[in-house]
């Protein structure tokens, strides 16, 4: 890809210096030369030549501010500012139930969001499909031109390699094996960066959520088939093969019961997909419906255990319960209670900030990465 | 502490090019003055400048290498070799029945070992008076004075503080809540380093055990109290408050039974601490009596559990099994049956290979990382 920052030229001080310029006017305030110079450390002539390109590029404008400076005697100052809306970049999550697209501009601000409920049962060829579909639907109500894409974030349940290879995802038929990263290639021009969805989950709280500020996080993602994701010092855990945090096959050891079996209140288990057979549950239990409340208990000594593994070995400052399981009602103090007792040093816990949009943001969030090192990084080689 | 490399002179130059001058020769093997020149990139002048300070300070001895260069014409070349002898460094466990000490010099060359049983009833006051008595002990043997040490690291059980506060040690009397850090540091006049002993186990498989080359292991120090230490990218996770790998509390959730319930053949739980007790049954288990198999079957599944919840968590290339567990038969069949079965992407499994010296390696390893540092850092600041 040609650099964004100086066209075709790829000498390595004037993309330093590009970057550096750009750096200072990240904030999206206007600022003029003066301060440019200042900020940057640059000469003056510098400053100019370097902005003079990131206007050609589009990366910068000009701003007129000629009133606000007329009693200034001699040279009017010239204001610019980052063009913000240069650039788009989408976060995308394909989960089981739904298929979520959140587009921004290249700091991140949130231009759209579109949500689009689909079946369990659709195959690879018709999740990606509806996938497709629902991004032209952004694009379209934001009059967004997709070679005006800069970047995509992917989030979905599995083991995802580097590479964007599903190793491992048994919530959704045919996900197993899929190439994600190459078939979502085929409909972009830019970049685009898969990952499992709650280890993006995790990303997002601490990007703008319940996190923020805490670089050892850990995210359950709860529910039938539970994840979770890591932050270790403020950076994402994936694992050696990308599996870390898929504590979901611990209760099969030791004859320990499924949630769906867990939760049950009919002796027969619950269809381990159907969320809405979960939310009756939940809610005869809210009612003080004596059998689902100790289908309920059970179920959440089974939250307690699978969080209390997570946090044994990897002890986090924080956990972050989000998922379905956000919506049980007092789901914290027990979790609380449990930890304090079996944990030799308890984290705090917190609810998810972020709600149904955690696992787009945080696929938002890996493209912003993405851009950010493509504009602001100064120690990158200067061609990939 | 006055700086190692230039004594009194602090100027940053100098002492970047006494650290590139020493890393040169920090294999041991004597080089000449001209070699040092070619791998330092520094000037002849100030090579000799480097070195004269060297020999002056007893890091670098000159080396009489007369007769090998007896056919050069000219002026004789000089060699120069690391006095790796210049100072020393210990690595210590302080354990529940044991006390182990290392000696070593400053290239992390074994020059001595002590082990001497203790009592697990002894009380925080006498268990260092007898880790005292072995430092004494292991430092007479070897005519080395303790002045002569430059770091000490310290392996024990419990969570202990980034400063060496043992924060939970359940394991032995009066340990939690003790400043082991400060303790120690009275009695040397060197940097002391106190670490978690799964952690420094982990450290020393990597180091020179079964995990060497690989970044991203776990190593459990399976025992009727087990715990786990892992590295992530080379790196020694310690977990936001010092407390990652303390799985063994995992059993204490759903009424899973303790490992001396499981492993007892009697129907009364086996003493927690007594590891001859352990020993006998393991020893029947593998004469074939059948009570003690079942037993002993009872107890792996036990550690299957715990060992999957840290893979389910942490995904590691490779998991060390160490400890007393180490000495079951055959614990590593049953260990990669039922991770493979369990975790979504299995991890190598392979024995301790340091054996009873782990713990006390690993501290070595810490004390020799910190003379590291000292000796062949060229980015750290001039004092401290």
């Amino acid at each position: 890809m040609a650099d964004r920052l100086t066209g075709g030229d790829s000498s390595l001080l004037r993309r330093i210096n590009a970057a550096v310029t750009l750096r200072a006017l990240r904030d999206g305030q206007a600022v003029t030369l003066t301060q440019l110079v200042g900020d940057t450390g640059l000469s003056r002539p510098t400053v100019e030549g370097v902005i003079e390109g990131l206007v050609e590029s589009g990366l910068v404008a000009e701003v007129d501010q000629a009133q606000e400076n007329g009693r200034q005697r001699g040279r009017p100052a010239r204001w610019f500012r980052f063009r913000a809306e240069a650039g788009h970049i989408l976060g995308i999550e394909i989960g089981v139930h739904i298929i979520r697209v959140v587009l921004a501009d290249l700091t991140g601000h949130r231009l759209g969001t579109f949500a689009r409920p689909v079946d369990e049962t659709l195959d690879a060829e018709e999740r990606l499909g509806a996938a497709r579909t629902a991004v032209a639907e952004v694009l379209r109500k934001a009059g967004v031109s997709r070679d005006n894409l800069w970047a995509v974030g992917v989030g979905t349940p599995g083991i995802v390699d580097r590479d964007g290879t599903v190793r491992l995802g048994t919530a959704m038929p045919g996900w197993t094996g899929l190439d994600l990263g190459a078939r979502l290639r085929r409909s972009f021009r830019c970049p685009v960066l898969i990952e499992n969805d709650a280890n993006l989950a995790a990303i997002a709280e601490h990007w703008q959520g319940a996190a923020v500020g805490m670089g050892d996080v850990v995210f359950v993602l709860a529910g039938l088939s539970p994840g979770a994701g890591s932050l270790i010092n403020g950076r994402l855990h994936r694992g050696f093969g990308g599996a870390a945090g898929e504590i979901g096959a611990l209760h099969l050891l030791g004859q320990e019961a499924t949630p769906e079996r867990l939760l049950s209140t009919s002796g027969k288990p619950l269809d381990p997909l159907d969320e809405a057979a979960v939310a009756r549950v939940l809610t005869l239990a809210r009612e003080g419906d004596e059998v689902a409340r100790v289908a309920m208990d059970r179920f959440l000594q089974r939250l307690v255990h699978d969080v209390a593994a997570l946090v044994l070995a990897i002890d986090p400052q924080l956990v972050v319960v989000g998922g379905w399981a956000a919506g049980l009602d007092d789901v914290l103090s027990p979790l609380r209670e449990q930890l304090a007792l079996y944990c030799l040093r308890a984290p705090e816990v917190a609810l998810s900030a972020l709600g149904e949009d955690v696992v787009a943001l945080g696929a938002l969030r890996l493209a912003l990465d993405q851009v950010e090192e493509q504009l602001f990084a100064v120690d990158q080689p200067t061609s990939r």
